[in-house]
């Protein structure tokens, strides 16, 4: 089966969840500058989600153009990692609105946690349909970075009673990681070309 | 006609929907895990109803493989294939605040049953338009599945003023039939790739 | 340039006009069926605008698959059309919930009147890029039921103050005129394959 | 890689925040001429912010026609550009709601100005993909209207505090600069044609 629709009706659901994240921020009554103060919790929410998405989006686009076809079982990983991602907007906004307090952070953490098992469940889901000798399966190699990011997480999620600033500063450091998503994906897409 | 934009215009609405649903989960003001217990029950509606639109999107992204062109009445009844599951947010969410009342449930129970007639009719006019002959109709039958899938919406709906968790099994039942959608439809595509 | 990026972006918009309608439609607080009662109006505003916002779709579907390109003033026209269809769920939703009254019935039909108007101006400047002899020219001739639905709705406007039955009636005929969009482009990209 | 993905997820996103800004206008209660006044200043403000998302997606499409590919860098900087475009909505909603106040007014335009940059981005960041003799970098030039937007727009924001209708007036000078946006990129797609 083609991927092009898989593609398509992830892009949707993707440019769905990170704008209907801004419905989230209440437009003020107050006509000054001071009004949007109380906003800004929920603005630097939607900032880091806006983020969070832009990186999967990113990621998933380069994880697609390494492979060729997709079969049932991908469609089904497809829409597994898609609903973690469409709780994000609620995690985001309970988060924001209270103004990062522990246990909505550590809610953001669990569905960022269960957006990455997702992820890699999908990785492995394609693997298998190409066969550990393919360009998505070299380019994976073991997922190291995919296993370290759901560890980060579940450590930022145990920390966030403990420490907020810790584990915004643990959810942070996986975006980071994630941020150049390109390197393992061109890299063997070149490395294929070049042969 | 291509059938490109079909598939499209289909992908977009069924994103919508599948992502409006969770704007019905209403953000709690505590701050504690308990204050998601309010939202239990909406989330549950929502689970359920993410994976029907899923298990819709998955069929008709395999149906739509099998087919080569589209015309007018394959449009129309696409647009009303559309139209019933656009009311699942509505039903989901009335579903889910009330707890799972009977007549929610009912009416929840009517939605996926219109819209499984609607998806049967899709069919149909696919099968009309490529000839008894086609990968299609081979691939459908007489299409036992669609017509079972009705026959047992009706008897939740009916059911779900003796036992809610009756017509909610049944409704399950439904979608666990249709859970892995390719069987049919991949193996008419590769008996027709080996012939 | 290319129409594929005019009809995506199309889709998208036209998907997300007819998916938001439904957000409109109030969950009922009581769990009896004649709490349903008051969403009707509603209800039935929300269909007759689906199959309106669904017959535009159909009929740009069918209207640009008789074309080869775009350039920006077509860009620009579609655009336009964009817009006034982007206020059918505000008209829909004012006309819903004041129970069909003269004035947002006519309002309804302003909307409608110049969402016709820019379907005709894309028609015509798709027709001015291919030329008087280019098959979209020839499909849709003087365009006379593009001018009749403009004549009819701001008939139905007009009488929207008067009688709400005959405007909602007259603003229906012309649904009914464009129900089946593809006789005329149909039959002209079968006479140019077959010529 | 491609640039299909990158247009369609744009495309998408841009779709829904020319769609959403409509859930910003209030339906209003009563049923006469009069009670549609209220919403006239949130009408205007959304007419103004659909033309300019109009104008960003008409010079998007454009300046996509002129590359070839992608990479990760161009990736971010489009990301960065719908983030602000996503601002539009809730500056829009903010400034209408206030009857053009000059904070607003300012806010709205920081976001302008803000996109503007994000786009000057973009299009330097396809310049370097492509090389300084690409079809695209001969088609910006220096891109003195890209800068000369950015400077606008800045002494627009100042002068909103002094004076509201210059503000906006400067606001619409940009945007009719940017109305007719092929011809750059045309020019240089038919002269490429034609070499």
């Amino acid at each position: 089966m083609h991927k092009a629709r898989l593609e398509a009706f992830s892009d949707g659901v993707i440019a769905i969840i990170i704008t209907i994240m801004v419905l989230e921020l209440k437009v003020p009554h107050g006509v000054a500058l001071d009004d949007l103060l109380p906003v800004a919790p929920a603005f630097a929410s939607y900032v880091m989600s806006f983020v969070f998405v832009g990186i999967y989006w990113n990621n998933h686009h380069h994880m697609l153009q390494a492979v060729q076809h997709v079969d049932g079982r991908v469609l089904w990983a497809n829409v597994h990692l898609l609903f973690w991602l469409s709780l994000i907007p609620f995690a985001t906004a309970w988060m924001g609105e209270n103004h990062f307090a522990p246990t909505p952070v550590a809610l953001y953490g669990v569905v960022d946690l269960c957006a990455g098992v997702a992820y890699f469940i999908l990785a492995r889901s394609l693997v298998r349909l190409h066969g550990s000798d393919s360009t998505i399966a070299r380019a994976l190699g073991a997922d190291r970075k995919g296993r370290l990011s759901v560890v980060i997480y579940a450590v930022g999620v145990a920390l966030s009673f403990v420490s907020v600033p810790v584990a915004m500063a643990l959810y942070i450091t996986v975006s980071v990681i994630w941020l150049v998503p390109d390197r393992r994906v061109e890299r063997m897409l070149k490395a294929h070309a070049g042969s």
